[in-house]
This record gives structure tokens, sequence and C-alpha cells, in this order.
């Protein structure tokens, strides 16, 4: 039987600031991406958003980043790599404890954002992202996109590696995302995205942009939180994945 | 053979900017009190710091502060207890990180500035900082004045505790500091903090500002070292107590 | 004819997070507090608050805080006159610089939550204000709550000083608001927060707490816009005010 | 008579930390590139910046630069054309009020570190800090290198535009700067210094890295403050250029 796994961003607030619904998502994903301060999330969010997670068996995952609250991580940043390195063990750190307390451990890290995207091409970056991840826990599984730097060079450093695929994203013929600059980029047609899960979960495929069938091998679909309907439909793509005989399950 | 823990402030630059001397300190102080990012003390430095205090053998403490970097921790904020605790348990996480991955770990934690005077008399944010410890380890030594609310509090959490003295600060009969504000509160006469730090160390007194002779005991000393002169005189400290045959060690 | 002054905070979310629904607010109110970056509040979000209101012809308030994104600028911080004084100016000049590119000027100054409610009492901080304003521009009203510290101070130096008053909050017999920790202190009762604000606006009284008459003098009212129906609420008020003949216009 | 500015960046401390030699710096540059609190820079330090450069007559500049206080600005980022306009824009307008407090105003503007860096060549980041500039003073001057995408731009909106040399920087064929990762990009000797800035202020022309003698047309010198001796190699500098026959004042 065919499992996949369902993961999301989640607790990204920042004090006074809400933005995901983290409730309502810790009922459908079965891995969380924790905001871990750097480009949203407080230490009382961390908390909290741990503790319903260890309640409900949800993995989580640091969801880590450029330092750029005013940006919310999207703006790509030069950081040299000892700082980048540092900036992800900390953060890692940090998510560590409100983990524990709460019963668990932080179970993989996935960048976010402009950094998220930077380290799929950028051979540096990618590097110092692993570097803070052995730094933090030499064992801890890397999240991203299948055929990334991040994704070597963690493999290349005996880190677990987990890929990663978007039902609700554009796949360009040599699987790659379809920028979001361009038009059709993001898919916002309920019952497409909903089809694309299954057959991502189920063949490891996807309807490229210019209509050819392309392998994406994942182990994890991403949802997206932080958009109105978000969570309907994310709770959809979960009801259809388990009707089409795929198992939702975490991938650790 | 009476023996006394030397405590000091370090790690406290942040990016561009430097305040402490870390490395001289790091050749004086058994335990070193280190900033985790709140109050000054970027993640390179953390990194840096845990490397050379293990090195050393030197303990490491998380130093928690108010996140307040314009203010560097010292004023007041009536931060509400739930943000306090989750803020205290994040910093202690986060420092963590670097000692493991320099083969040790944090062996205490010590309030800093305008959160160290707070907690001293404030019930509230004593047992905030309290739970902040426990949330992250609940067998973590809390480092303070004793007396304190702090210490108090610490103690009913069955929490170690460990009190500190001050060679360079002036003291009520009551046993308490003298205010900055107050003349005189500083000591800055080198002879006298040796002298001081001697008879601390070996009687558990200390001559009050009034002048009377008064009981302060207390496991560790807390010398300063972001002022010119201080390592000089740190080092004459530790060389004194030492030839007076008081064993400098950590206290854990 | 009597006429009233209606202000409410705007401008008040933070790079990718939203809070005050700015557009329908500045067709409700005559005065904008708009956040200038210290508690909430980014350039861009700022300007466009700024370019919108210039075009309603709404008045721009500078609403400066205490330098606290995580907290909102809802803690309390003891934070020195002279930091203060140069923070309050450094906020004023920052809106300025929008509201001039916009055809129009900063129109008075109003602080924002934690601090609002200090200067009620202590009188430094209440000085430091001041100063503030005056270093930005000495003939720029300030607006508070009617026998402050703040409006006391200002007064003395020679600024011209505002009052408001709160339809949504109760009343002590001695005119001060009762604090939000004590049941009954904000009125949620819309029709209510109507009629309240209706006798407010002519007669200068309010019902208290304790079911007085008291008298409550007040050129401006504030609004409040950042909770679910609020807006609603707020275009009620204005609707019923201008119905009870009075004329609802800027205070400048 | 030939005649030269001399500016050198000033008020780069924070909070607790110092960073630069105002008052010392303040005695030598005939133009002040003020840190606006996005680098560097707080609130305090802007005003007593400001204070004693209208004292001494030295011109204040606003030296904007990206919101990173953690990388001190020295890491490029991709930010959006519209945030970073009004980013430029509201440090302009802190500065402001700090000008005009001390009698005076700001005389200019230079982008700070990374920024400085990129706006040499990135099109869009020049035109969008022109774009900044423009909103806050479409009559401010911007300094910056010869032959840059920022001066250029600058240019085209109608804006007075300052060149400037760096006597203690190598420069290739071209007349560019030589980056800091080569070696001899950084001129260290003194004496080399010395002559290179009255060559430039006498003939416009610097000796190349490469050893032919180029034009290099600038009507500022830039000079460093926060090295070691950086002062008073400053100092030597003005009083060469005088002997010289160079004419030391502002450009404005």
């Amino acid at each position: 039987m065919t499992s996949i796994d369902l993961n999301a961003d989640l607790g990204e607030g920042f004090g006074r600031w809400q933005l995901t619904d983290d409730e309502e998502l810790l009922s459908v994903v079965t891995s969380a991406n924790v905001a871990c301060g750097f480009h949203a999330g407080d230490a009382v969010t961390m908390r909290r958003v741990c503790e319903l997670a260890a309640e409900r068996g949800v993995r989580i995952g640091a969801q880590v980043s450029y330092h750029d609250l005013a940006g919310f991580g999207r703006r790509a940043m030069d950081v040299p790599a000892a700082e980048l390195a540092a900036e992800v063990a900390y953060q890692v750190g940090a998510l560590e404890v409100f983990a524990r307390a709460a019963g668990t451990r932080v179970s993989y890290v996935k960048p976010h954002g402009a950094l998220y995207n930077r380290v799929v091409h950028d051979a540096e970056q990618a590097a110092a992202v692993v570097d803070g991840v052995v730094l933090a826990d030499a064992a801890l599984p890397v999240l991203g996109l299948p055929g990334s730097h991040l994704l070597k060079v963690a493999e290349q450093a005996g880190l677990p590696v987990v890929t990663e695929a978007f039902a609700d994203r554009a796949y360009t013929e040599r699987g790659t995302l379809v920028p979001r600059s361009q038009d059709g980029a993001v898919i916002t047609d309920a019952a497409m995205v909903i089809e694309r899960s299954v057959t991502l979960a189920r063949s490891g495929t996807v309807v490229s942009h210019s209509g050819e069938h392309i392998t994406v091998r994942a182990r994890s679909l991403c949802l997206h939180g932080d958009t109105p309907g978000a969570v309907e439909l994310a709770r959809r793509v979960r009801a259809e994945l388990t009707a089409s005989g795929v198992r939702v399950e975490a991938f650790v």
C-alpha cells in the first residue's frame, strides 16, 4: 500500500499577529513545519504548536529561515556560510526545547521561503544549511525538493533526505517548479489540486505545464495553510487520498 | 579547603559589534554566562564561545534576558508570565545546541540585566523564569542573588540554586546591593575589589556600605569583563584567591 | 453645532501580517493614528496609509510606541527619558516623510498601548514623550486622556492638547478608565457603544461603571478597528452621530 | 583652487555597542554619513551626532541601508523595489528630525554596505533607492561611485549627484574598485593612502592595481573611521590635503 506524508507550515504568527490556523492544520497534516522565530514564530506560539502536535501525533519539523521578520523570510540574503550554519542550528535548538517539553523531538528540518528556493541551486548556502543541521543533530532528516543541491549535500553528509512535491504548483517538463512570477504557476482549482495530489501519491507523476507526464518522486506533499479556503482544501486532499487507498502517515 | 566559582558575562557582542573579550575572560573564569541572542549574542558568537569554553573546561551557563537588543536587556519590561517562561526556554534551547556541538551541556541559567534585578523582588517574573528553566531542563541550576525571589521559587520547584556575590559592588547592611544610582555603589579601587573577593570567598562576609561586617554566602563570585582593565583585574582576583588558599573551581 | 473627531489606530500590520482594515477605517474616521514601525507598521504600509488618508482628507497622526514588535508595544518598559524622547522624535520623523510625500503633514501625536497607559501617571515618561514631540515639531498637538500627566506636561510645554474618550470602555466615577483586567471594562454591546458615543459627543458626559453621570470632555472619540465587527460598528457610530446633529470632523 | 569633500560613516553604534569615534571624526570630515537605525544607529546616537555635526558645520547625510542589524547591512538582500524605496525614505525622514532639531538639514543620501555595492550594478535596486530619495526630498543629492547605476538613475531623476573616491582602496584599470576578496584590495600603508588622497584631489587620477594612471573624478573622498588608527590617518590626510593647497570643504 502506498503511503504519503502531508506537511504544512505552522506557527507563522508573531506576537499580536496571526497567520496560520494551527489548530485546524494539525488535524490534517502528519508533519508540521514549525516557524522558529527568524521569519515568524514567537516562543509562546512555538510552545503551543509543539504541545498540540505532540498530542495529535503530528511530527514536528524545524522550519528554518533567514533572519528577516520584516520580509517574512522571503527575501534572498547573501548570508556568509558560517553565519547561516550557526543560525540554522540556533533555530533547531530553540524549537527542540519545546518539542522535548511536549514529550517528543524535532524530527526533521525544512528551509523556508527564500532560503528554500536558494538552496535548490546555491551550493554554498545548501552546504551551510546542512552544516547547521549536522551541528544540531547529525541524524536529522532534511525535507526538500527532489534534485535540489540541498538534498544532494545532505545525502553526502549522511543525513536522511525526504523529497516533497506540491500539488498546487505547476511543474516544468524537467520537474522543477514554474516560478511564481509566471502565469499559471499556482493552481487554484480545488478539484485539480486534489486530483494531482492523488496522482502524485499513487504514481509519482504529474502533468507538467506543457502537458507532459513527468515523474516527481515525493515522500511528502506540501499543503498550504495561509490562504482563505486552504484548510478546507487540505482536508479534502487528505480525505481523497485515503479514499484512493493511499495511507497518510508521517515519513519518520 | 574553601572553593569558589568565578562567573562572568561573555559573548555579549552582536554581529559587527564586540563588547566582551571572550578569549581572555575564558582563561580566568570557571563559569561563562553566555548571551543567547535576546540582549546580545549572535549564533556565530554563541558557537565560538561554547567551543572555547569546552576546550578550557569552563562551564557554560545560559544568560537569559528580556528580548531587547536596543536596550541591551537593561530596561525592565512587563512581560506576561507565559511569554517570559517560553522566552527563557527558547534561549536555553538555542544555546544548548552549541554547547552539545562542543561536547558539553548548558550547566546553569542566570538572568541578565533588568531581568536579574526584577526577579530579586518580582514574584511573578521570578516564577516565570523558573517555569522557563523547568521547561528546558528540570535539573538545571539557577544562579542568582541570595535572598532573591528567583532562588526561593527555584528551590520550591526543585531546581538546584547557586548563590553569587559581587566584590565590586557595595552592600547594604541587609545584604542587598546598593543601587547603581547611589554614590559608591560600584567599587573601582582594584586593591579593594581583590581584598573583598578573598574575604567573600574565605569567610562569606563583606563590609557593608555603612561599615558593618555582614554575611554574604556565595558559591560564586561575579566578575565584570566589559570595562577597561576589567580582564586584568579579574586575573588578579583569581591569582590572589589561589594565593590565599582558595580553590577556584566551577560549582557544578 | 457640536462637533467631534473620530480617531482609530491604523497601519498596524507588519510585513506579511495584516491587522487593521485600513481602507475601511479610512472611510469612517477623521483622524488616523498611524503605526510608525516600533510596535507595528512597516515603511510600505506607512506610505500607503498616508496616501489613502491624504486622498480622503483624513488627518494623519503619529502613533508612537515603545520599540517592541514582539509585544506589539503592550509591555511597559523602563526606557530612560533621553532614549524615549529620541525614539518618539524618530517615529514622528519617519512618518512625516510619507505624510509630506502624500501632500499633507503629520498633524498630531498619540502614544500607543503600554506607553499610552504609562504616561497617564508616569511623569518622567510623559515628559520624555513631550520632549520627543517638541524635538520633532514644537507646534504638534498631543492626543491623550483628559487628566493624564501627558496632557499636563504637553500643555506646560506649549503644545496643543486634544482630549479623547472611549465609548466602548467603562469609566470609574473619577473619570478614569476601568482597567481591562476588571469585569465589564470593555463594552461589547453595539447599541450601548453607539448611545454612549452620541452622549459623549453631545453632552460631554457618560454613565460610570457605578451608575453615576460623570463629565468626560473629549474633542475626539477613539474607535477600535482590530476586532471582528469593529469597522461596521464604527460606521454605525458615525452615522448615528451625524443623525443626532453632531458634526464629525477632525480636530485640527 | 581645488577643493575636496571628506566623508566618513558615523553613528554606527547601537544601544550598548560603540563602533565609530564620532567626536574625533567630526573634527576631520566635512560630510558625515549618519547611520539611520537599519544597519546601526539608534535614536539617541542619531540625535547626538546631528547636534555635534551642526555645531561644527559638518554636513549631515543619511547613510541608508538594508534593514539588517544582525549583518550590519553587509549582506545583499533581494528587497522588492517598493519596499526598498519606502525604507530609504523612512530612514531619511527619521534622520531629518534630528538634523532639523539641531538647526540644519539632511544634505545628501549615501547607501551603506551591501546596498552601496548592489546599486553599482543592479538597476532595479538603484532605481528603488532613487525613488526613496525623491519620496523624501526631490532635491537631495546622492553620493556614490562614479559610473554606478545609482548615479545614472539619480541624474535621470533630476537629483544632484556627487561622486566619491577611496584613497585606501585599489582600483582596476577600468576605474572600479578591486573587490575586497582579492589580495591588495585595501591599502593599509598610511603614506600611500595620504599620497593617493592628494593625487585624487589635485589631479583626479590614481594609480590602478595594474600600475596604470587612471582618471577617477571625485568631489568627495571617503575616509574610514572604524579601524584602529583610522582617525589619526584621516587627520593626516586632511592636513596633507590642506598643505598641498587643496581646500577641504563640503560639496554642498
